[in-house]
């Protein structure tokens, strides 16, 4: 077998310029997913994995609809009927682009500087997803397959995946499979491969406040009415204490414990005060005491307000404002549960000069993925044969929506990894791709492949 | 004279259909100043009522070009030498329409509902131009008019009035006049004819938040740097105190003390507690104690954030987030020195973790007009004459930029009055004019203009 790993690391290294064209290809399409305008741009960009994953001629490969956008699958059989099925993820789905004007380079006319490849998507995900494709192909194109490879590539990522669910029931049987890598989970830094040992959960909904009936004259009514912008700050600024501890009650209660042993390896690793400190540009760091940046980032939980929509250049009052509020939860933190405790709270602190509520409220818990997990140490070997080093674990502070749901639905475990460094800036502007750690990426996963197989 | 009135009065009645109609045709022209998408609207606008001026008969007309949006000008001439010359203003820009959902008729669709023509503008301030115009006509139609008049009506009162300062000093000697007569101000109540005798200033400024050198992903700093959001919603929180009262050191100190005299006159006005509470549809009101919500809106100064902008639905932390603040200035507050305590509060207040700055800041002083400035009582009989109660005066909280400016160039006086309701909705959706109160306000301006004669 090791005749056939070599030749697949060299068909890869020589497979990678034409590699490179295609994803250059396909991040020219806008597949932004909370965008109805977008929706054809998706579909897209679902059609052209489709058709990409055809020509490494599997076994199966279509496109499944949702009632959203749709899953493209791909499957491809072993030789051997008793080596492992792994199934891939991946989303080609992305992120909105504004604002515009931050970009130094168009976000869909993907441009090469130096050793990065600047583009929305690049990092997260459609560089690693043509990374999985690169390496699958290159073991396809020396030999049998040395495991059997599923593809579920979906398109809803960034809108926290509503849709998979059902495909996943819908194609239980198609999907099923031994265990699962998932390269949308990054790496700590460029000489510092990484399997993520958790991922947050996710709460996220709309705080609304509503004033006066219609909007109102602020000369008529400036200090006569309790604006509801005003209100909203109110009930946004009490949501932290002064030590910057989330006051809703009992909202830590149930948060796992950091045990000692990962806390002293968390110290080993590259990230600390400084580190997050220059990769954020922000004045100086913020969060809950007693918890290093890394620590509050993987395994503390976190309330951000993403959006405040409030009023108009008009001198008015308005009717009502509304914060897009999210809240990445810890391991053991329940969705549900911490619905109730922001709604104890509100009801405590609202003052009665305003009403609220909360709508369009979604959640999914935290994960956590253990060393003694399939896959795990398959995919060490491989990080510690292409880096040299010993790879990293730690939480990480994203979320993936899938991950939860292929565990709950397919009793699929994911190994939580990728290629994507802390300073690529997914989800803003500029964002980019690290090619010699893509390319290194690759080879990683080749090997991997082959160490399943053993 | 007054078989002149009389045959004026009778003019102005059997008119009034005809002025109505006129009325509609000017509504539909959607001349909203903030947006320079509707540049062309405006101009319509002041086109439009240029050719209205030109059909009373004037000695001179014509549009008057300034850095923004024009003001139109109109000379009409009394026979008498030695009658006072009367200076007409009000203003054909609109505030903006959204939320259009909101509006039960088209807004530039002028429909007749009962007593009330709903239409932006209709009150604020196209009616009330229309009532000038419609009174004028009357007197001129039956013999020598009473006393001369010219009209100043701009477009830019909705944005702060900009431009008109330089147009006052480029054309002082032609708006030379004894008094203003300015009907932007309404009345407090349908049977309660009101001269205002203050109007709030106004200090507008945005307080931009910036942290972090991009857009952040929140499951990667989400605890870890602090959010511009929830730090704009901290400063903005932190504007007042827990009693309602603005913040800012010194605040308070130089605002006009209500002498008791005042105070007992506004308990006579009919605008108590629940007046306002049923006209804001608010659920309580709010405000600074020790005040009532007559006295907090007229005659105490108040703070409103009317907009914040600030993040995405993208899962990211935003690199700012800015608010949209305006300050009703209460007499003898001086909008240069409440930058200051601004920005004190601000320098005290802010945390470390974040950089703030206030941009574009731009200010005017409240103004007063006390009841011996010229004609006052001449108005006042005009009121008791054709209402028969004895009219209201009061400060109002409203700003007009227009009124200090004039005062400061062309040395006259404004008096500040008018026939929009409470309840007419200006500046809100389904804005609308009560069409008994306009016909009476023509009635009453057409015994003004010989009250002035006489």
């Amino acid at each position: 077998m090791s005749q056939n790993l070599n030749a697949a690391l060299q068909h890869a290294r020589e497979n990678r310029d034409e590699v490179l064209i295609e994803l250059r290809d396909l991040l020219t399409i806008p597949s932004i997913s909370d965008n109805p305008e977008h929706d054809g741009d998706v579909r897209r960009a679902a059609e052209w994995l489709l058709a990409r994953l055809k020509r490494l001629g599997p076994d199966r490969a279509q496109i499944l609809e949702t009632a959203g956008h749709p899953v493209v699958f791909a499957e491809l059989l072993a030789a051997n009927p008793s080596a492992p099925t792994v199934l891939l993820y991946g989303h080609y789905d992305v992120q909105a682009v504004e604002p515009l004007d931050a970009w130094e380079t168009e976000p869909f006319g993907p441009t090469i500087h130096g050793y990065n490849l600047y583009a929305r998507g690049a990092s997260d995900d459609k560089g690693q997803i043509m990374a999985m494709i690169a390496a699958v192909e290159a073991a396809k194109a020396v030999g049998p397959l040395p495991v059997s490879i599923k593809f579920m590539l979906e398109g809803e990522e960034e809108v926290g995946s509503p849709s998979l669910g059902e495909c996943l029931k819908a194609h239980r049987g198609e999907f099923a499979c031994n265990l699962v890598l998932n390269t949308d989970a990054g790496m700590l830094g460029e000489n510092t491969p990484t399997l993520v040992t958790g991922l947050r959960g996710m709460a996220r909904f709309t705080l609304r406040v509503t004033g006066p009936a219609n909007d109102l004259h602020s000369g008529g009514y400036g200090g006569v009415v309790h604006n509801p912008i005003h209100a909203l700050c109110e009930l946004i600024a009490g949501m932290h204490d002064a030590d910057a501890r989330v006051a809703f009650p009992g909202f830590y209660d149930s948060v796992r414990e950091l045990p000692e042993e990962e806390r002293e390896s968390f110290k080993k690793l590259p990230l600390n005060d400084e580190a997050f400190l220059q990769e954020s540009g922000s004045p100086a760091l913020w969060g809950e005491p007693g918890f290093t940046p890394l620590e509050r980032q993987g395994a503390r939980p976190a309330l951000d307000v993403i959006q405040i929509t409030a009023g108009s250049p008009k001198a008015a009052i308005p009717v009502f404002a509304e914060a897009l509020c999210t809240i990445r939860l810890a391991p053991y933190q329940d969705p549900a549960k911490v619905r109730e405790q922001v709604e104890a709270h509100l009801a405590a602190v609202a003052p009665p000069t305003i009403r609220w509520e909360i709508l369009d409220f979604s959640g999914f818990p935290a994960t956590l993925t253990e060393l003694d997990k399939p896959g795990v140490q398959e995919l060490m070997d491989a990080y510690r044969t292409v880096w040299g080093v010993e790879p990293a674990y730690y939480p990480s502070g994203g979320s993936i929506g899938a991950v939860g749901q292929i565990l709950e639905i397919l009793g699929a475990h994911s190994l939580l990894t990728g290629f994507s460094l802390p300073g690529d800036h997914i989800h803003g502007p500029n964002e980019k791709l690290h090619l010699p750690t893509w390319e290194k990426g690759i080879s990683a996963l080749v090997h991997f492949l082959y160490n399943l197989a053993e």
